[in-house]
């Protein structure tokens, strides 16, 4: 297997070298010979996985509950001499752990598919081995696009057609505090980032931002997390916000409410964004009408495959989109990353906030974030 | 640049012997130093295209004309080494001509991207060009992708995800005739192809379909080519095609008709397809509710990034896809056969009503498409 895709690699370098001719000549022997170009026939893809636990720089604390660490399983898919990476963060109030992730993967049975490329079938094979489990399935398939990206030896934002230069700062989150702790983290934000992040739907919204603008005057994108209940209420805060330089305002109002929703939207000065109200791509057409546009993350919705055909299809509904993610290792940050030249906003800061990263790969320069040339997601194990 | 290609492809091979741990040396190496796998750098794409006339075997009759040619521009990029080959195909009726084609073609500059890995950026541009111009503009995609996907060494089935073995068989048109010509054509298909296609929306209808049916019980598509005007007659029809052994019905209403066609889709017990109804990613979902699925073709949609976007975002509305082609050579038949395992029903039969065919690519084996491992579109000239 080795010997022929070496022998192979070579036939490539010594046609490519003399020119176009040669290169005609050698596809002509592919298509006579068509078995020559099949990577690994005959080689099985070897999945393994480990639980992997986050140490958060700082306490995260949502609404009800704080913790200091992330769970996570890390997962890795070898084949024919090459490996690709995959990861599932387990937040917990998204209900999966390390158990229910461990116990998915171990039905997972990648021993039937020949080839890695078969995504598609393999995808929905995953998809059916159980319901749910959405954190675990976008591990398997991480790890198959590094991969394939990896056998293309092609950064998976070049074969989706996207231009690195096109991607978008990320946002930095300011955690709910004390109005002098605030100001200090603001401050050390703003040296580092181009956009902030706030989480309102509490009772001291004005104050935060207000705090933050002392000391700033990035733009803002806004988390409400359902917190506001009532549309009128909604409105006359969105109002306030664009006055305070406010870009965006992520899940103003609870999923249920889609009336309330679709009245704010038509009515809001600034672009409303789906999270908790959307997972999959069969989510997507519902939220038109609703929403301005959907937020795109890996862990709820499968993983990239599935959050490529969710920015296109927001696209072709003329919403907008945006990308984000967990608490996550670089792993599984690079591979929402590749996505994100194709986006208005991106909240890709969860490797940034622990202390125990086992990959580099995508970085944020300047605030941008800044995808290199890499195969499959651009990844590194350090 | 050859030589840095050339110095590459071969530490691939090198590393790739040595296994895993050497490739994330390899990556390791990549990642410190981006500019090494970039592609031709500093290198230019090459775009070359001229007129070429298709020969048809048989004389082509669609209601009001006959012709026995088809007007082509065959077109090549090339860039690192290595070529891209596109076509627009030109059928009189959609309103692109050899001049057109030639004078669009003459506007688009691609000297200006340094890599034809921006699709998304290099299809946009081409696409604001000029309005129309889809056969044109299908070219330019055609072939970026042809050479995109060579520059992986991969085949875009793959890139995309999809499985050869889930080709559908194409339908093979019977045009209408005599009686006699009729069945002795129908014998001739029968031997080749799985799935026969008849045009309808003429007097004759139900005698075309009886006469076949006394010589062949293949499965058979029928194109309406908007063909019925009142829609009880149309539901009357489609009960009588069932009981006929006909799989499903394409356009069978004009396209202005859309409260007609939602009301017949609705009853109708074979799914409907739209053709005249589409043209671009744009239009698909204004086709839910109105039909079952939609027909791509890439002279329509400008090519194959669009198309593949148009069979995800109707996939993802739930509804059928089909795929269809011109007259063309083996070049924009292969391109759309890329798309074929994602589809329910191809017409792909173009090339095979040439006499004068520039490429070898998919072929039909035993009715069904069949697809080679040879990179980008999988042709090569003859």
């Amino acid at each position: 297997m080795q010997d022929r895709r070496g022998f192979l690699k070579t036939l490539g370098f010594t046609v490519v070298g003399t020119g176009v001719l040669a290169n005609e000549k050698l596809h002509a022997a592919a298509l006579n010979s068509v078995s020559v170009l099949s990577n690994g026939v005959g080689s099985k893809m070897k999945m393994t996985f480990y639980p992997y636990e986050l140490q958060l720089n700082h306490v995260f604390t949502v609404a009800s509950f704080s913790r200091t660490t992330t769970p996570t399983v890390q997962l890795q898919i070898e084949y024919d001499g090459l490996v690709g990476y995959g990861e599932a963060s387990m937040p917990p109030y998204l209900g999966e752990s390390i158990e229910s992730v461990m116990a998915f993967l171990k039905k997972v049975d990648l021993g039937q598919f020949s080839d890695p490329f078969l995504l598609e079938d393999i995808l929905t094979y995953v998809d059916g081995v159980a319901p749910g489990n959405h954190a675990a399935k976008a591990a398997v398939d991480i790890a198959l696009h590094d991969l394939t990206g990896k056998m293309m030896q092609t950064p998976w934002h070049k074969i989706w057609g996207l231009n690195k230069q096109n991607t978008p700062s990320t946002s930095f989150t300011i955690g709910i505090d004390s109005a002098d702790v605030v100001k200090q983290k603001t401050l050390e934000a703003a040296d580092r980032f181009n956009v902030l992040k706030v989480k309102m739907g509490l009772d001291n919204d004005k104050e935060m931002i207000q705090t933050i603008r002392q000391v700033s005057s990035l733009p803002i994108a806004v988390d409400v997390n359902q917190g506001w209940k009532d549309k009128h209420h909604a409105l006359d805060m969105i109002h306030w916000l664009k006055e305070q330089g406010i870009v965006m305002v992520e899940q103003p109002m609870p999923k249920e409410q889609l009336e309330d929703m679709a009245w704010l939207t038509q009515h809001s000065p600034l672009p409303t964004f789906a999270d908790e109200s959307l997972q999959r791509l069969g989510d997507v057409s519902k939220m038109k009408g609703l929403f301005s546009g959907i937020n795109i993350k890996l862990m709820k919705c499968t993983g990239m495959r599935e959050a490529y055909k969710m920015m296109n299809l927001a696209r072709a509904l003329d919403m907008k989109v945006m990308i984000g993610c967990m608490t996550e290792t670089s792993c599984a940050v690079s591979a929402a990353a590749q996505l994100s030249p194709g986006v208005d906003f991106a909240d890709l800061d969860g490797n940034l906030l622990i202390g125990n990263d086992l990959y580099k790969g995508m970085e944020i320069i300047d605030g941008k974030i800044t995808l290199n040339d890499a195969p499959g997601l651009g990844v590194i194990k350090i």
